[in-house]
């Protein structure tokens, strides 16, 4: 086979075969087809996108490519997938909340860049938290708490890790059958069998609009379906940061008062429309009012943080943050944030706000930059509610106080306002499975 | 600025803007923007396209990347480009007929490759013929005998010579704005003022329809317009090999009989009208009809002839070939096409023919492939034309019987028959300046 007539094939509009596929990418990966055709083929499939088929195969390929993680099917393992968002720490609540339910959660998951933030460096503000575990040890410790969250080895899915840092720096991050292959792959190779995503739409997020939410949603669900795993898609919008903190210590911090029980409007509402997904894929509930009740219960009765604090032990952290949210990092300055207008909050470049926060090392510039935990923002106003000028709508934690305030009025300049009242917005716009 | 955000946006259909089109191929030049990102780029252009306003800049890029060839604007210098075809010798007889008539021609060639001749290879078949002249020696030869072929030295156009080898093997040839900056830029550079294009159309060539003809030709034509050049393009059909003989010192053979009086009916169609176009565009003739004639005369009279026997002992070869085609380099074998089928003539794969060529090395299968300059074939039959069981339709010219004899079975494989009368098609199917 020709890789420029592969090329050639795709860009034209034509279906490729398993084997032209699985040339290609083997050939990639073994150094036989140099970056410069892989980076061509890539725009090419941006351009002609992908038949389901092609979909699937190319997602067989890059599991294949590494280990295949697999738990007996009496488990029913259930994950969760976010296509991230500044503030979303829901993963922290979710998993022991569905682990206290019953459920068995196998996830890998990745770090921050840019403007993310990651779950794994938000668990690793707890001290001594660890998540660099081997198969075996993943293995033990779900079996002893429910849940495990480590990071990716390089032993998992090694085709998508090289073809996604070339898709960064080649433009062609944004093709739907390319997010489709590298989010299916690696939650089927770390052995989840059943998988809710939490697929943001809006401004903020990567997906801008609802037709082309619903056509990843299709594609996701079609995917897991012929590989064996169920799939759930709720669409939340992606148009304030999520709770009131964003910053990896702070957001811990948030997670534990809400699974204390403490009412944080937003977070609730997504946690728990997650949670009854999970529960329900994974045969543990019937009914989503049955798995509401239930999220509803472990919150109330401790069992969630209960789990949580197990997790944090198994996973070599310290649990009595879960009693004393003071043992995690903490900054030594809160800048206050005014605010320089008058008016009802329109619309939050929440982007831009976790850029700015790389600015006191929240998140990070390059992949081997240092985090400082401590450090972040507490953010109260949402879409729709009034923000009156020389107020105190929020506060930087940092530990320099130029950089502080220098984050302090970035942050605000990303607040746009209307001088009218403005409906707020709904969070869940729509589930499909 | 960010090479990723540049390919983003020309991917997202935007125009780039002359500083970003600089910067983009100049770090690629030197190095600082990798290949597999000039790929990506590449083929958002494939699929975006670029505004004519993108393509002249992106000529200027090229042109300005090496040496700039001028001649004083008295001296109206012609040159003719031909996007390439099987048995295209064209430029042979052509260049010192427009010189016979007083036209100054500085050409700049290439070598074939696959299934294409190259002008300099078929000259080279003339004994001790050179290509290899500076600049200095170029504009000697012009001087003295109206033209000059030489081979394209490092200093013109170096970026388009990088890019245009990524293109080949990134699945990027075929787009109509890189294939203008190619083609222009190259011209420019070597110091022609008027360009006659004789672009081929049909299932044959690489543009196979008039839509796309006429697209290309617009664009070679504003092209030219913006960077002080006149254009004229000749659309010619390309669906049988043109004139009988394929094949380097063959087709030297066939232009020497062709100028010295030989009736040659499609050769001298093309070739009469290209001149005609050459002649009007340097300001020599006024119309086609006068053109026409003086064509006709210098052919008639020998001065055509005497015109390329000058021009082959300036370019250091053997002018005593015109008198004696002996004296060129002959095969050892002739081995007979002979027809296996009955039927009119519906279609030839000409392509398939040049590649079946490269067995008896009369063409270039890699870049450094040793040509035969003696073997080729000799092909009689022409679209329309009927052909009889067991009749010769032509020879194939060998060092070697049994693989003339594949290739003989090869090339009569290529013919495709119909068992009714075809119409003849036309050669020349429009002009536009």
């Amino acid at each position: 086979m020709n890789p420029v007539e592969l090329i050639i094939k795709k860009r034209d509009g034509n279906k490729l075969t398993q084997n032209e596929l699985e040339f290609f990418i083997k050939s990639y990966l073994s150094g036989k087809i140099p970056e410069y055709q892989m980076s061509a083929m890539l725009m090419a499939i941006f351009f002609s996108g992908m038949e389901p088929e092609e979909i699937q195969t190319l997602t067989e390929i890059y599991i294949n490519s590494g280990k295949w993680i697999k738990f007996p099917k009496r488990m029913n393992t259930v994950d969760k997938h976010s296509t991230g968002g500044v503030g979303d720490k829901i993963t922290i609540p979710l998993a022991p909340i569905v682990a206290a339910c019953g459920a068995t959660i196998p996830m890998i998951s990745g770090r921050g860049l840019g403007h993310t933030g990651g779950t794994l460096d938000k668990l690793e503000a707890i001290p001594c938290f660890r998540t660099d575990f081997s198969e075996t040890e993943f293995r033990e410790i779900i079996t002893k708490t429910g849940l495990s969250i480590i990071s990716q080895s390089k032993e998992l899915v090694p085709a998508d890790r090289r073809i996604y840092a070339l898709r960064d720096v080649s433009g062609t991050v944004e093709s739907l059958p390319l997010i489709t292959a590298s989010i299916m792959s690696k939650k089927i190779a770390e052995g989840a069998q059943n998988l809710v995503i939490d697929l943001k739409v809006g401004t903020g997020a990567f997906i801008k609009n609802m037709e082309k939410a619903e056509k990843l949603a299709k594609l996701l669900i079609n995917t897991g379906k012929c590989l064996d795993q169920k799939v759930s898609v709720v669409f939340t919008d992606m148009n304030s940061p999520l709770g009131n903190y964003v910053g990896n210590a702070l957001e811990i911090q948030e997670s534990i008062e809400y699974l204390q029980g403490k009412k944080l409007p937003d977070i609730h509402k997504i946690t728990k429309v997650l949670a009854e997904e999970m529960l329900i894929l994974s045969g543990i509930a019937k009914t989503n009012e049955l798995a509401g009740k239930m999220v509803e219960d472990v919150i109330n009765n401790g069992k969630a943080l209960d789990v949580f604090k197990k997790f944090i032990e198994a996973q070599k952290g310290d649990p009595k943050v879960c009693d004393d949210t003071s043992l995690l990092p903490q900054a030594k300055y809160q800048i206050p944030i005014i605010a320089d207008k008058t008016g009802w909050v329109k619309e939050i470049n929440s982007q831009n706000i976790g850029f700015a926060l790389i600015d006191v090392n929240a998140g990070r510039k390059k992949l081997d930059s240092k985090l400082d935990y401590s450090t972040g923002a507490y953010l109260i106003k949402k879409i729709g509610d009034k923000i009156e000028k020389g107020e105190e709508i929020g506060k930087v934690y940092c530990n320099d106080k130029e950089i502080g305030k220098s984050v302090s009025q970035k942050i605000m300049s990303n607040y746009f306002l209307d001088d009218y009242k403005i409906e707020k917005t709904t969070i869940i716009l729509k589930i499909i499975r």
